[in-house]
């Protein structure tokens, strides 16, 4: 029975984001129905189905629908207070095929310094922070993945990180490329950039990189291209130099051995949130993806924007669609257009591999309440907030602006997260609907439900129940509590999936091109 | 100085197969030179350079040149004894372009099942034999794979494998993809068949596969593929179904105590040697590849075929050139033309994804002694030996026929067996110049060296070193050596890579298709 119709409980309504002039209805409500507090005073005008959206605010035709703080849409009719809003009195007309670069960038707030929240982290001697304190070992290529693992399974054994407390470990990470690969091609910047992006992150104290010596990723010439040298926190090896796999294996435990004592020095000071890099990921996306975990993660980055932070949107294939809203958030124009460069590369590329991108909403969808392709990418979308678009990168390059950016990446969470945490991310967080298991190294995932049943049915692996959004928890409160999370976590405080172990299997760099 | 001139040692030559008209010098010989016992009586009419080819006997005019057993080209002057033998005197003219499909098919030679050898290998319920006697966990996407490394991992721990002294170890298989790939395309196709030939491997007493719930490869829907329910030696489950990871963990380590018991009651038998396939690799080739290790791998090959076994030519870029000459000795013209249809494949495939196939002999090549693509493509397809070509096999499809075959698959050696064993391999043979220390499971891998300098700086990887065929053993002899090992290696002996424990991390399904 449809809630919200006299004598029955209101119907349970969400508001996405504070400018929203629509909510999107939880119950169904019948005409007369009355609304919970994110409508309350609004009476329905007609029966809106569960899911869909309800006007809380009189909408002139022609004016903007707005869900998530941003225009999904065009009213095709006036609007009134309790009107159901879809297709019927809802067009995008030209709108999605208009970049209008820059145009309705945000004007961000900023906490001045003194006012920002800090967190305990690592200072690394390049300015940057780190969230942990590991010890990499990296391979070039699939051929040296056994000696890598090797050398961090003897030096578990042996012990010897008793000895160093301020380490949180050492961790292979390895993968399935590395040879047989195009050196001309975008598929080896691509590998080069994230091998490097790892060497670099400021949760890595020390990395250790084996090769096997004849593979097309060298070792040599990737270290030339960073200009970059053996440190006493940076060491290569071979297997063919060595002789073999027990010699390397032992040179390796060797090399580790020297540069754990720097690496242990590291110890926790305050930071800034400034110094917080969050990789934004969803996967396992359920049609509560959209209503909960995602604009509640969005309202968390908004905050650590306001307080100095940066935060990757990315997953490129997902927001297919909606990149005319984050090409008029851009700074300017040139960021803007980087978006467009990548939206018309993923466009090639799917269709010279036989694919295709199409996120248009299906009858599906707009039976379940998404009117525009804006609105459905924007439920990806969402969780990288509502200001200005900073920056876009290519996967794996490494970000250098402040506040929220996009980086090229696959919608596949472990490809996505390498290529973030490549790209410089010390924290993740990661919203999740059917309950993915997700975690990772070197730097922490946070996982937030977008339902109770499911939070409740994998506790275990969940760190923050958004399903809570739903029962009249507002967006913004979640908001601040995955806020306040994430600076525990980056603080030490472990995650449920880092609690568990995970990441060591994890690191999955985009393999793009041809294996040959 | 130039061996062979009057008074210094004879020049020492390859014969690399007993039809072969031509040698190849290991030493340059100057005019009237003398050379070593594969050419023993012939003189050298003029200088020939180091690498480069002589002939031994008389080949008139149109007449064949024949290495490896094989044609790679026609003479286009009549050519005596000692005459050096390269691209003044050697033509192709259209011969590369015409499959001339079955014409060369050769008369193989299979002993009477009496005469056969046989190994210690254990008999399976399907007829099957297997080498090994593993216990596997394998995903179905990268998102389980940190639940299967743990589950493994429990059970070691927990000692329960010291009950069960048949079982050769319960290892995890796991790999970065399985989600967000293109279920109509051949991508999904590909691992849906190696995870099938995984499961269904003969190495394989049991498989637990685990899964996390939502991704595209549906462990459901893939039992139904191949009409397979759980029982006691296959099972299978998800970190959804059970709520989260420890419970799942929990319930792997569960499953799998109960399937080791029947695992164990597998022992070793006499097996005739028909029941062997050997997947065929190279990595890090050198210039000694073609004249050592794989000529002396083809004649193992020629002896395996003879016993009734089977051998898996694959690497499709590696024999690219070469294909007319496997259709000349294709079993019908059937077989021929899906060996041309993977070409095709590849040939589009390379160009889509803007990479090139080229095997046509470089200048370098031409001045290290290489005349023809065809002697080129040849000296990585020479492993595969001068058998009929039996078969024509997809990446990771079920080898059925026996003798010498072919599975499609990339040059890069961790994906191209892992498609062999997929295909049915319960062993692997490996050719390496530079030196790679490759290792597989459940499979085990044996390393020929192609030279003696490596061979001796990584000995404690190689299994077999061909670098003296240089010296003198004969390309009969070493095949010999290396067919004796392999029985040898399939009734439990180790192999070097098996007992460095290698074999965990080198399962790398092939990725074709744009990761979404
Ligand atoms: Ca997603
Ligand atoms: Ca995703
Ligand atoms: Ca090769
Ligand atoms: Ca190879
Ligand atoms: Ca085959």
């Amino acid at each position: 029975m449809a809630s919200g119709v006299t004598g029955a409980a209101p119907a349970r309504a969400i508001r996405l984001h504070g400018s929203d002039n629509v909510v999107v209805l939880v119950d169904a409500v019948e005409a007369g129905g009355s609304l919970s507090e994110a409508a309350a005073g609004v009476t329905a005008s007609a029966a809106v189905p569960r899911g869909h959206k309800m006007a809380i605010a009189p909408i002139a035709e022609g004016e903007a629908v707005v869900k998530f703080g941003q225009t999904i849409g065009f009213a095709t009719a006036a609007i009134a207070p309790g009107d159901w809003v879809h297709e019927h009195n809802v067009g995008l007309h030209d709108f999605a095929r208009d970049y209008r670069f820059a145009e309705a960038r945000p004007n961000d707030r900023l906490l001045p310094p003194e006012q920002r929240a800090t967190f305990q982290g690592y200072r690394r001697a390049n300015g940057k922070a780190g969230t942990r304190n590991y010890v990499g070992i990296l391979t070039s290529v699939n051929c040296s993945a056994t000696a890598a693992r090797f050398v961090a399974r003897e030096i578990e054994r042996s012990g010897v990180l008793a000895d160093y407390p301020n380490i949180d470990g050492v961790i292979a990470l390895v993968h399935g490329t590395g040879c047989a690969l195009d050196l001309r091609g975008e598929g080896y910047e691509t590998l080069k950039r994230t091998q490097w992006g790892y060497a670099t992150n400021p949760n890595m104290a020390a990395v250790l990189t084996i090769g096997l010596g004849c593979e097309s990723f060298q070792i040599s010439a990737w270290k030339e291209a960073y200009g970059v040298e053996d440190s006493d926190t940076f060491r290569t090896m071979t297997i063919q130099d060595l002789g073999g796999t027990r010699k390397t294996v032992e040179a390796g435990v060797a090399a580790l051995k020297e540069m754990l004592p720097a690496a242990n020095r590291a110890t926790r000071e305050a930071i800034p949130a400034s110094e917080l890099t969050v990789g934004l990921q969803c996967g396992g996306s359920d049609g509560y993806s959209g209503i909960t975990a995602n604009p509640a993660l969005g309202a968390a980055v908004d905050l650590l924007v306001e307080h100095g932070g940066t935060a990757i949107l990315s997953e490129t294939p997902e927001i297919y669609g909606a990149e005319h809203l984050l090409t008029r958030r851009a700074a300017d124009e040139a960021v803007g257009r980087k978006l467009v460069e990548l939206i018309r590369w993923w466009e090639d590329y799917t269709e010279r591999n036989r694919g295709e991108m199409n996120n248009n909403p299906s009858p599906g969808n707009k039976a379940g309440g998404l009117t525009t392709i804006l609105e459905k990418s924007l439920g990806a979308a969402a969780k990288g907030g509502t200001t200005t678009l900073r920056g876009v990168y290519r996967y794996a390059e490494p970000v250098t602006e402040k506040g929220f950016v996009f980086m090229d990446s696959p919608g596949f969470d472990p490809v996505s997260a390498t290529g973030q945490v490549a790209s410089g991310a010390n924290l993740v967080c990661f919203t999740t609907g059917r309950g993915s298991a997700y975690g990772c190294k070197p730097s922490p995932s946070i996982k937030l439900a977008t339902n109770t049943p499911m939070y409740r049915k994998m506790i275990e692996d969940m760190d923050i129940n958004c399903g809570d959004v739903l029962d009249g928890v507002s967006v913004e409160d979640k908001g601040r509590e995955i806020f306040e999370t994430m600076l525990r976590v980056a603080s030490g405080e472990k995650s449920k999936s880092e609690a568990l172990g995970y990441g060591d299997a994890e690191f999955v760099p985009w393999q793009i091109g041809a294996v040959m």
